[in-house]
């Protein structure tokens, strides 16, 4: 099959072998594939990204010299079940599924170099993770779910009840989560912060109640304005060295930060600040079963508008430029990748 | 008065100005006070820990080119009111106080240009905050009602139930505070890690259920062994840099760190590892008023024993010495000065 391999720090055309169901598996051919920010981050830092996960005893870890098939936010359509394989779901039905694999232990679909991601065309999933797309809610709108359950995820970690506020910093994919997330649970107000004025934009329209440019006004001030007193929850969805610090200086006392941006290089900061102001630190990754499958429903009934997302749609022979493209700020949202 | 001066980064034995109550305060004489670790930062650090505390929203700022006289873990005795001070102790009385100050603002007692802390004869403190000592309590188990707040503090910021355990890396004071509080409040098994013999024993006798030698076998093994299945709760009482790091690569899946060293340093962290084990961290400081009485209480009737911890006395012009004694972990716990 076609697909789009990770090698030697490149993103490469190139046919590779299709892959076949094992038992517990389906064969699925990709329809809609999002470009994740991490699968940016990992083309420039696979090594740092590797050694992080074996040092901080990830569940998973790759050999980024081996070929890699990235893309994990997917929507496809069954093909085949694997031999033995009872499943919820037959040939011909659109599914989404969380981006895991049973082969060999544990596989990140989409970090693995053992099973294709979402940038091929086509994939083996478990057959037990894969969830059957609600009737009518566009394949484009489906594959945004893993995307999405980041975002709810994060908000359910935060444990925020009526007297907090939320505070998000920056308006990329992943902070428009945390604010669909935010508005899916009645968190409001929303305090939304990005330099981009497109994405400040998107943020209102997925739900921001303010939003502001931080090189215009403070963001804690401009959250100090629009929360009345609550206390601040600040997601923390820029993932760049740096921010952490930043944060932590302006944050107000007590505040806590959810660290939802996946930064992979080594970070500056000063505890004596934390200390000061007794801030708190939650670090979040992926979501759970049921917040993924939360999410689906959530898109499927609309209350998750993810519409002004998809800013591009880009077949295989797209994706390496797509990856360029999505590194101006100014320029994207999501981008799906259609193989 | 004689008091012992923080100048030019020397600790210098020396003629001050005898403090004078105004209204509101009450004037008293020092019996004990004990050195705390931050005294020995301060004293190395003090223009980062003024830069961090500008920078990071504290309270009250001092001015490292003007004379300090440091100390914050006291008893005295009460020698006279201010002019028109109500107040609901008298001549004689012995008192401790949360060692904080409103002239001027505000001030913290032992590190002000304008208020003496212990390391002097005489202070003057705030009437509302001073709070007898229950008779029968010794005056240097009641000095040492200030640095036993801060454990109390912590345990209680870190919110842990049943489903919790308790690691504790680091037995100088602050690790032993946070000891003899998990054992106030019934969070048990407690798990303390240090390199050295006396301060494990010290671990022991304050109420450890388990110690680790570091060099021996890695905390985070003990504590898996100790604490069948709990969650972590892992209070990092170092205080140096590279400390958060190497406790973010240790700690188990969804472990929090509760940061109750003091790093006035600048430090380095790896945030993929905290996202990939999903990590919590929470930074404190202090005690509430409602703590700093709870643990005087716990003193007075027995439940928080300190006598194990103070291991060295001293008068004034033994200070500057003590304070080299107390950069050797393995020669004393806490020392307490008798101006």
């Amino acid at each position: 099959m076609r697909a789009v391999v990770m090698r030697n720090k490149q993103l490469v055309l190139d046919e590779v072998a299709d892959p076949v169901p094992e038992q517990g598996e389906i064969l699925v051919r990709t329809l809609a594939c999002g470009i994740c920010g991490s699968d940016l981050h990992a083309l420039k830092h696979i090594e740092k990204m590797v050694a992080a996960a074996r040092d901080g005893g990830a569940p998973f870890v790759l050999d980024p010299g081996r070929d890699v098939v990235m893309g994990h936010e997917y929507c496809a359509e069954v093909l085949d079940l694997g031999p033995d394989t009872p499943a919820a779901v037959k040939p011909g039905d659109r599914v989404v599924s969380m981006p895991i694999s049973f082969r060999g232990g544990f596989q990140g679909i989409g970090y693995s170099n053992e099973v294709p991601g979402g940038y091929g065309e086509r994939m083996v999933l478990p057959a037990l993770t894969a969830l059957q797309v609600p009737n009518g809610l566009p394949t484009e709108h489906a594959a945004l779910t893993e995307p999405m359950a980041v975002g709810l995820h994060a908000v359910n970690k935060a444990r925020m009840d009526s007297s907090d506020a939320a505070l998000v910093i920056g308006c990329g994919p992943v902070g428009l989560a945390v604010i669909a997330a935010l508005r899916l649970k009645g968190l409001r107000p929303i305090v939304a912060a990005d330099y981009s004025p497109m994405r400040r934009q998107l943020a209102e329209r997925i739900g921001a109640d303010a939003v502001v440019d931080p090189a215009a006004q403070r963001p804690v001030a401009a959250f100090e304005h629009a929360a009345g007193g609550r206390s601040a929850v600040i997601f923390e969805c820029v993932g760049v060295p740096g921010i952490l610090d930043q944060l932590m200086r302006e944050a107000p006392r007590g505040g806590r930060i959810v660290v939802v941006g996946v930064c992979m290089e080594d970070d500056r900061i000063r505890p004596m600040i934390g200390i000061n102001k007794e801030l708190a630190m939650q670090f979040v990754l992926g979501y759970t079963p049921d917040e993924f499958a939360e999410t689906l429903l959530a898109l499927a009934d609309g209350r998750i508008a993810v519409a002004p997302l998809i800013t591009g749609r880009v077949s295989l022979d797209g994706v390496a430029a797509a990856f360029e493209a999505l590194a101006q700020p100014d320029a994207h949202a999501k981008i799906l990748v259609e193989p």
